[in-house]
């Protein structure tokens, strides 16, 4: 099987499953790894997506859920039995069956619980103790450690012992008697070392554990900056209690990106979101924006006499709101990117808000110029142009302001400033551009 | 040192650089990691970033400069002599002294070459054949490959020699006599396997190798789908001719994020560039703003007799644009991330189309009724009232039409619609907003 016959089974899935017999579906999707299902899940409409998913064998549906983002996930997994769920979450690794339980009404996590063994529960009532958004949401418990007093001919033994290692082992790692971390040692490592060694002699110890309370966002950028493909993970005392691996810290990084680029639109689905929620999900953007465009009316109100006497003001007032608004969402997201990624403090804030000054001054003459001349050809009024000129570089200004302040203050009161960034900052580049055009108007045209 | 201590060394650069000593400055970059200083400088403003790389001991200087964003490491390379470079980049991996050698300017790349050993040399010259955006691109050299016929005795005796293994290294591969791949062996199967089978008996050959020109967009998908460390490359004939490692996938991802990011403002620059830099990357998308917002000016234009006669008529215009700016953004990014996870395809488009009209109907609903509701309370006007409503809900189907069909065609062109796509959205948006609602008005009130 090579990747074009993947593709192309994918491709028949979506495109001509209505023109397949059940059977056959079924046998292609034997044919399709987890995340490739997962995939055809995600790129299916509601009902063929429920279709899709009640051919796949019971003991890929584990699988699958697990590679499925948590909206569709948990449609899913309320069309099918406590039963069914406890059978096909069994094999799953730990943060992934927390994962799907987590988001369930209480009641049915415990009945889904009650069905499985001892050990395998109170491991994931443990799990189910931490956040997600936290190390602990992406702990396993897969862990090999061994002591420092142990030589390298014990533990290569060990491992030997072993059917396989977890996925993902690139490492191993040493904890005390009381189980405290004590360090790591590679795989590589315990391959090329001599057999007589210990582990103390052979371990690194300047690598330091992920803590389990630290945000998932901070172990993405620690596994980032340090290219790790494993790290242990210690609670408050200082004790392993797992660890986590690269592949969901991929996930975490993607997921972050996806909620960040929809977060800027007020959107919040998955693509194939039947209507009502997706509805749902955009209208309070929707709602924010319509409020803030009466706010934006409520100001040229103020100009109406102005309006009445000269009517082209109406024709030319939105190039001037407009251009503020792309002006600010530009500073704005230069700032929202320097936040996320943990550029921006306060010794080189200033430094930024000047650089962003000086950048829309230099577009401003360039466009003040560009509106200016494309006014005066089009209205032949010099005073006219002059007036729109000076109102476009006053709202770009503004415009640098409001793209590195809002965002700041809206941190500062733990709003999320992607979200709700971009509406107030057009909200303010739209009044102060019906402001000073239609102000300075009002000044020296009347 | 523990994570605080470094936290605690990068606030201490940022924030007092200018009242500590070079020495002092130097001993706190001593104490931070290649990645951390990295950093350190993506974080500070240009001058204060020359003065602290000037500061690093050239063998850190080249792990700094491949950790670094392309910007700001060829701006640090210009300043520094071809000698020092030669020497910095010695150590570095193959994909990464490509990256930093293959944006240079011709003759100094070559004069740079010229410095190193033939061996060297010849690795450089064929890394630097690919794409920056392909496999090849990510390609590193420093495999690890054996013959189906070896036993696992020969293979772990094979490695047990080596001073240590490259770095993530979770499998090795295995290659016929003429060098071809045929399939690939993980370290976890090497230490737990009978030391009496061969490596025929081991290996898995299921597993897909990735061809050197496919997109680095597609090879981090791969890697995502099946949680891989590492995969092997192989040229056309099938021939191995290197490996590509996670580190170097999780940079294409958060790069690949970025600048979906920062192209939906049309934004392209790093955090701190200098002034003159940052106007050059924005000014070309306020100019096709300007264009666009004379665009719907003249779209106003048509109705200025209209607008003479009923002021109110420019106070209430810019809600109904508006609004569709923001239904069809928020289309828009729904249909971008489709295309962007290559979820969107011939057969659930008409679903989507059908989907994304019915979320328009629904909240065209709710947000005529609020629109018409304050424009009564506010002018206690009825006509008034039910012309921007429906103004309104015909401006939303338009955003959906907008949405879905603007990055499709864009994309048919081979134009990348995260970048133009929202200008021309909105340039619709704007025009059917003001030609629906004056339009209306002109029949209806006139």
């Amino acid at each position: 099987m090579d990747n074009l016959d993947i593709q192309e089974n994918l491709k028949i899935i979506l495109d001509e499953s209505s023109n397949l017999s059940l059977n056959e579906i079924r046998r292609l999707l034997n044919k399709m790894s987890s995340s490739e299902i997962a995939h055809a899940l995600e790129s299916s409409p509601p009902k063929q997506r429920s279709l899709l998913f009640s051919l796949l064998e019971i003991d890929e549906e584990g699988d699958v859920l697990s590679d499925l983002g948590e909206e569709i996930q948990q449609d899913l997994i309320s069309n099918i039995s406590n039963d069914e769920l406890a059978e096909a979450v069994k094999e799953l690794e730990l943060d992934e069956v927390v994962d799907i339980l987590q988001n369930l009404p209480e009641d049915r996590m415990k009945k889904i619980l009650s069905k499985m063994s001892l050990r395998d529960r109170q491991r994931i009532e443990l799990g189910l103790t931490y956040p997600d958004d936290t190390a602990g949401g992406l702990l396993n418990t897969d862990v090999i450690s061994v002591r420092p007093s142990h030589t390298m001919e014990v533990v290569i033994n060990y491992l030997r012992g072993q059917d396989e290692l977890p996925e993902n082992t690139d490492k191993i790692f040493v904890v005390s008697k009381e189980d405290k971390y004590v360090g790591e040692l590679s795989i590589s490592k315990i391959i090329t070392s001599k057999l007589s060694l210990t582990v103390r002699e052979v371990m690194e110890t300047n690598i330091l554990p992920i803590v389990v309370d630290q945000e998932d966002k901070e172990v993405a950028i620690l596994f980032e900056r340090n290219d790790l493909v494993s790290s242990a993970v210690i609670d408050e005392s200082g004790k392993l209690i797992g660890r986590i691996t690269i592949d969901d810290v991929v996930d975490v990084i993607r997921e972050d990106a996806d909620q960040n680029f929809l977060g800027m639109a007020g959107v919040a689905e998955d693509t194939f979101a039947p209507p009502g929620r997706a509805a749902k999900s955009r209208v309070f953007w929707l709602s924010m924006n319509l409020l803030t465009a009466f706010i934006a009316s409520m100001t040229i109100n103020i100009f109406k006499d102005t309006l009445d006497q000269i009517v082209y003001l109406a024709v030319l007032m939105p190039i001037v709101a407009s251009m503020g608004g792309v002006a600010a969402t530009q500073t704005l997201t230069i700032v929202l990117r320097g936040l996320t990624l943990e550029q921006i403090s306060s010794s080189n804030l200033r430094w930024l808000l000047k650089r962003e000054l000086a950048v829309s001054i230099l577009n401003g003459m360039v466009l003040s110029v560009l509106v200016g001349v494309a006014t005066y050809i089009w209205f032949n009024e010099i005073i006219l142009s002059i007036l729109i000129s000076c109102a476009l570089i006053i709202n770009l200004i503004s415009s640098v302001l409001a793209g590195v302040f809002v965002p700041l203050i809206l941190r500062h009161f733990k709003q999320d400033p992607a979200i709700a960034g971009s509406v107030v900052v057009t909200t303010v580049t739209d009044v102060v551009g019906f402001l000073s055009f239609l102000g300075l108007a009002t000044i020296f045209l009347i």
